[in-house]
Order: C-alpha cells, then structure tokens, then sequence
C-alpha cells in the first residue's frame, strides 16, 4: 500500500481523507454500495488532479472520481479492496464565468447542480439541467452520466448542453478543451466521449455549458387519457401545436397519482367522477416568450382540439403559477409516494416513442403471465421514450419475496427492451450496476469499439475501474 | 497493384470503374484536388460495404470514400499514388423508413440531402438540415463532416440530428447502432465520435435521425446597423423576444449586398437613401407555430424595441411568403456574387459570439496594415458565432497578386481565431486542406488524444489517410 504523503503535499493535509473521516464517500447515497478507499483526496484546482492523477500513475494506483455521490448505479464507489483512492472534486466548486453575449457559462465540475441553475437566472439566463438530485449532485456527475431530467424533451441531455470541456487524462495531461464554440469541425469528438463515460477515461474538471433565455410564462395542464396509445398521439398533436414551446410532456399512472395523494392528503387529485379513475394522465408544460395569458390560450386551443379528436377525456388547465406548481408537485412527488406500494423493481427504461404502448402492454402481461399479481408503477418523460417502469408487490408478494424475485424481474423487462429497440438505461448509467448485463443487450461490435477506446485512452485501467466496463 | 476481380464479385462487374469512368471521382468538384485512385467501388448494401473493407484488410488498400463529392477541404479526393479505392455510397440512397410518432427518419449514406428533406415533409415533418449544396452533397458527408448551414440557432449542426447509426468498421465489421431513442445511457458515445470524423474511422452506411414539426409559419426582417456590436446586442434581444422560433440570425457586410445587386440586377436592396448605405445588416427569421399574422406580430414587437434601443437604423419586415423568400435570397445569392469581388481568400471561422465584433475589428485591422487596400468581405451566421470572413483585392490588387498572399492572409486570420478563442473551421472540416495547419492551432493534448483514438479505431490506417491528421 503506498504511502499519501506525497498526495498531502499536492492537495494539503487537511484534503486527504482516511479512516472514518473517509466513511461518508465509500458508501452510496442509497447505502447499496460500499467500498474501502486507500484516501480521499480533495483537490482545490485543475492543476492538483493533474498531480493527483500523474502520483496515480506513478503508483499504480486506481482513481474513483466523485461528485456529490448521488450515483443510482454505484458509479462513485470504489471496490472493497482499498487500494484505489476517490477523488472527491467537491472543492472546485466556481462558477468561473457566466458570457451573456455568447449565451454560454463556465462551471467547474464540483458545483451542485442547484448553484449553476441559480448562476445562471442571477445573470438573467437559463440553465436548463434540471433533475430531482439538482440540491446535491454536482455538474461533474452530470456530465460522468449524461443526464437527463425533466428538460430534455426541449433542451436535451447534459451532452446537448455542452460545448467545452477541461479534462484530466488517465496519464495526468490536461486538455484545455473549454470552447465556447456553437461550430468547430476541426477533428473529432474527444468531448462527447468523455461525456457519459462514467469517469472511466479522464476526470473531467469543468465544462462551458450552454444558456438559455428564461420563459416569460410557463402554464401546465393535467389531462386524463384512456391508453400510452392516446398519449402517444397526443404528444404527436403536442409538439406539432407547440413546437419548441412544449417543454415538458410526462406520461402518469393513475395509481400513481392515488399513491401520491394517499401519502400527501395535502395534494388532491384535480378531477372528481370518473374523470379521477382515468388508468393513464399525461403533464403538459408549456414555457412562453410572450405572456401567460397567451401561453393560456395556447393550451386551451391544442387541449380544445385533443378534447375534439377523443384522444382525451378530460383536462385541467393551471390557471395560475401557483396551480401549475401544484400539478408539477403532483408529478414530483411519485417517487417519494412510492413507498406506499412498498419497495419496488425499478427499470429507467427508453424505447422509441412509437413504440411505448407496445412496450407497457406486452411488457405487462408477461410479467402478470409469470409473476401474477404484480402492480406495475409507470410513469415519467414520454416526450422523452423514458419511462420509469417499477415493479411493486401489489397484494400479491411480501416485500421480501418481490425483491427475491428482482433478477427474474430483469430479465423478463430487459428482454422486452431488446424486442423493442430500446435502452436498459436511459439516464442513469451503467455503474456497477448493469455493468455485467451489458454485454447480454448491446451490439457487440459496439462493446469491443467501447473497449479498444477505453485501452487507448487508460491504457493501465486505473479510471475507474469495474464501472460500465468488465475488467 | 491488387487485381479488383473480387471486387467485382461482391458489388458486380458494372459497379467497379476505372479508368475514364472513374475520372469524375478523382477530382473535387472545384478542381482544386486531383488523386488518382486503383478503382472506384460503388456497393449496393451494407453488407457489400463490409466485404469490400474486409477485402481491403486483407489486401492492405486504403479505402476512400466518396458521397456527392462536394467537400470544401478535399476530404473525399484521394492522393496521386493510385493505391486507394474510392467508396462510392451514392447507390444506397434509400430513405429506409419514416416513424412519425418517434420523429425520426431512417435513411442511407448515399442519399442526396434534398431528397431526404422532401421525404420528411412529405411525411408532415421537418428534416431541418440545409445548406447551399443540399441538391448534391449526401448524408453520408453531411455526417462525416459534421454539417453546419442556415438551421443551426434552432437545430443544432448534424451531429445535433443523429441519434443512431449503421458504421462499416476500419476492418470492416458491421455495427447496428440505428437506434431512434433520445435517452440510452450505456456506455460510450461511438455515435459522435464517427460523427465529423470524415470517413477516417470507418464508413457511416445510415443514420436514424430526428425530424421536427412543419413550422405553420415564416417571416423574415432585414435590419440596418451601425457596427457588429449592435448586431451581437441586438441577438441577444431576439433570442430573449422569440425564443426557440428565432430560426435564423445573419450577419452581412454592407458591400455584399451592393454585390449581388450589381451582379443580379433584378434583385434589390429593400432601403433608400443611408439606409442602403449601412455597413452591416443582419437578416433575421422567425418560424411561427400558430400563423403568418402572429409571426409578424412578433417581429413588429421585437424590431420596434431594438428600434427604440438604438441598435437598429432602419428595418423592413416581410409582408408576405413572396417577400421573405427575396429577403433569403438576398442573403443565399452572396456567395455567387463574391464574383464581383475576384477570386479571394476564404475562411470559415467561429468564435465566441461575444468577442465577434472585436475579431472584426481588429482581424480587418492587422490585414489592412499587412496588405492595405484589400477588400473584406463578410457574412454568415451570427446566430452560431459563425463567419465567413473573405479577403478580396479591392483596388490594390491584382487576383493572382492577391492568390500569391493566401498563406499570409491565412497565417494572419488564423492567429487571429487563436487569439479570439476560435476555430480554424467551423463547419467544411479539416480534409487534406487544413490538415498541416491542424497541429498549429490544436491543443497538443487533444491532438495527441485524436491520433490514439485513429490507431485504436483503424489500426492499419487505411481509412481515409492523409485526412484531418497527419499521416
């Protein structure tokens, strides 16, 4: 085991972590996952994770990198052997600079997400990454995971907000690669690789993002649907009625939304009657650059033809800002009101949008067909094909059994996923977690090009290692 | 010189030229590049793609290939020795399938631009893609360079597009990488990677790309101004004012457009008196989801406030389709009528679009005191921090005096960009052009980074060499 002083001298004492001050950072938000770490070290610049990483090297030493550990795949832990450090980026936390004219922003890569949102709208723009981690995950794991959130139907995935990086090589070099460029076709694309790729090539140290302006108005409806078909057209008629002014389009179970209101009686359903029973909902959000009133008008003239065509059943339109706060709060809150149907199976799953309904029916009856009595929890960014599609016991199982059964589970959804086209993860990542399945699911001329980049980027497979990639 | 025999057998006899047919391949559309190749190879499938690379891996043949042949930096023109083949793509030109609920569109390597935009609108949808060769270039070199064009404020560049590809490997494996989803998180980013690497990775067949609603309606506005800060100032309130419906955002050179008035009398300038002597214009277009009046309505809004802030001189907004189109064709006939300049200096560069005005400014000043009395001749895409900034002879000189400069001018605008925090090339890409300049201008890391990325990917270097990187 190598001695840290060196590390001591790059960093300073006081950013060298062992023993239980170390804990927090070697187990997982989730306490799912847990390692042991040779030290954590804290580096305050670019220039020290360079040091840190070159003293890796030297020492043949493994490096976790980790942001604010909010990781749902275990990407951020490090194995039980103790013999890779974690690099904590959590102090190179600046907003180094916000570019009105150029619509751009430059944040390092331990700023929580919140920060850099907050950064931005002081400088009158908007930073579209939105997602429920937002109070502690920190851009750099964004950037690890490509994330995505409840804005990627209008703005995309973290790799669509990107136009520069600053990273550091598995060897210790950096790249001064943050250009706040719209256009540059000089070579390949060294940024969108080391976007998504969990760490496992360099550390990425900071990003120049791009900004957006602020809405004017934003106004949401909440509309009952009989089918995932309806709603498929529905967001058909959404986008062309819209166009980039549909900024949010969430598809939800009802008993989704009756868990929600069964754990927070505060919250109420905005239909009574039949209209409260509905088996599908789908949230709207619309972000004007004119007026409320004529984002209102807006919603009452697409809603008012989707009412025409039958694709809905019935519709709540916000009145207010406070009313389409309410209903965002509604959507909000299923993952907390999850709990009501106990623990569950969770698959962050996407398939192309056309075939949705396809995929929850048949996807449904093969697990009634073997696992009968399962309630299937659906809900999330059509707009985006990525639904949440968990697995609770129902009145079927205990809690015990269902977990006991979460492998069976898997394998019964993820092959529904490959006769669909679709993705295992849409936007959590590979982590640990699905690391071993990923090579049942992807391409494997895909697998071996991802493995000839990862040797030719960390040719001694210290960055991270035992994440998205077998060893 | 290996017998093509067996090429023959997996494309057939008719689709392997040499010879005089083969001459239109061996040379770039502006005659500016002439190579001589062993055999132009024109497959019909997938798979023949495949078997062709296989039999160039086994016989060691760099392969070249070739789309609609229009590149701007002879990216698809091979070396004078004869040894390579040229891979045509241009039979695989079918749109292989449009899903309108997923928006997105599936369709060959081979297939001309415009045939692949008219595919999409005649399914009710918007391929935006578009640029001045679109009746000729391909998908595949749109793919392989990265292209840019007149959408980008609202669409993004190709990459922007894709969300799947089919990719023929360097040794010449096939990966189904088609996927239509919009989220999938599994692993690295191959997709962007082949992306603008010009044909030196290995060979795009496909590409599912997104399609976006029909605007309902457009508008165009050409504005008067006084310096290109006003211009930058006056983005910045059309992108808070209009959103994502700002489409287009040109800067232009007053003396352009007295240029194509002078070479198409029939066009004119839609101002009298100073108006039409104004140094910069900038043409701006709306895309409107609701109606013609609205999209003017719109525009009246925005043009009276920049007119009240002193940004704007004066301001014509189009009354009708008739009038926008002549307003863009104003705009689209600069490049044709560049002819009234001479033959001059071409460059594609980007910058920040903050620090755009004082590149002009100063880039305009270091020329005039190398080589006084030349002529600047600017425009392009502001919107994108994209210019094309052109260096005629003016009064001072002569074409072929001014041609004898193109290394000076060059070397003087490059570090320019450099300074400016730019790009060499924005959206025509490295080819064999700018490929001895790269080194100059690249960050080493990130160039050291791209040529293990090459020998990862194509170990034999046979794809495409002597392109963006030295051999």
């Amino acid at each position: 085991m190598p001695a840290v002083d060196e590390l001591k001298r790059i960093v300073g004492e006081p950013h060298v972590l062992q023993g239980e001050q170390a804990e927090p950072y070697q187990v997982d938000w989730r306490n799912r996952y847990a390692g042991r770490a040779l030290a954590v070290v804290r580096p305050g610049s670019t220039q020290e994770v360079a040091e840190v990483v070159q003293w890796c090297v030297a020492q043949r030493v493994p490096i976790v990198p980790q942001g604010g550990n909010t990781s749902l795949c275990g990407a951020a832990t490090p194995d039980g052997s103790g013999s890779a450090i974690i690099l904590s980026l959590a102090r190179m936390n600046r907003v180094r600079g916000i570019d009105t004219d150029n619509d751009t922003m430059v944040v390092e890569a331990g700023c929580v997400l919140q920060a850099a949102q907050q950064a931005a709208r002081e400088a009158g723009r908007l930073f579209p990454l939105s997602l429920a981690a937002e109070g502690s995950c920190t851009v750099g794991g964004n950037l690890g995971t490509n994330a995505g959130g409840t804005q990627v139907l209008r703005y995309g995935n973290t790799r669509e907000l990107v136009l520069g990086l600053e990273v550091v090589t598995a060897e210790g070099e950096i790249w001064h690669g943050l250009r706040g460029l719209r256009k540059d076709n000089t070579g390949y694309d060294l940024r969108d690789l080391y976007v998504g790729s969990e760490g496992t090539l360099g550390v990425i140290t900071a990003a120049t993002f791009k900004l957006y302006p602020q809405p004017v108005a934003q106004c949401t409806a909440l509309l009952g649907l009989a089918s995932v078909r309806d709603a498929v057209a529905l967001l058909s008629l959404a986008r062309q009625g819209f166009g980039a002014s549909l900024t949010g389009f969430e598809l939800i179970g009802g008993n989704c939304l009756h868990g929600v209101v069964q754990c927070y009686p505060q919250q109420r359903i905005p239909f009574e009657g039949p209209s409260a029973q509905l088996p599908w909902y789908a949230l709207l959000e619309l972000s004007d650059s004119e007026s409320a009133e004529h984002a209102r008008a807006r919603f009452e003239a697409v809603v008012g033809e989707a009412l025409e065509a039958g694709l809905v059943s019935d519709a709540v339109i916000a009145e207010s800002m406070a009313q389409s706060q309410a209903l965002w709060h509604l959507r909000e809150s299923i993952p907390l009101a999850e709990k009501a149907f106990g623990k569950n199976v969770k698959n962050d799953v996407s398939v192309p949008v056309s075939r949705m309904a396809d995929f929850v029916e048949t996807t449904n009856a093969a697990l009634q067909a073997r696992f009968p009595g399962v309630e299937h929890i659906i809900f999330g960014h059509l707009g985006d094909g990525n639904l949440h599609y968990n697995v609770a016991r129902g009145q079927a199982y205990t809690e015990q059994a269902l977990l006991g059964l979460q492998e069976d589970i898997y394998a019964v959804v993820y092959e529904s996923i490959r006769q669909h086209g679709g993705s295992i993860s849409a936007e959590h990542g590979v982590g640990q977690l699905k690391r071993d399945v990923l090579p049942l699911y992807k391409d494997p001329v895909e697998l071996a090009l991802m493995k000839r980049i990862k040797q030719a980027l960390d040719p001694l497979g210290l960055m991270n290692p035992g994440k998205v990639l077998q060893g």
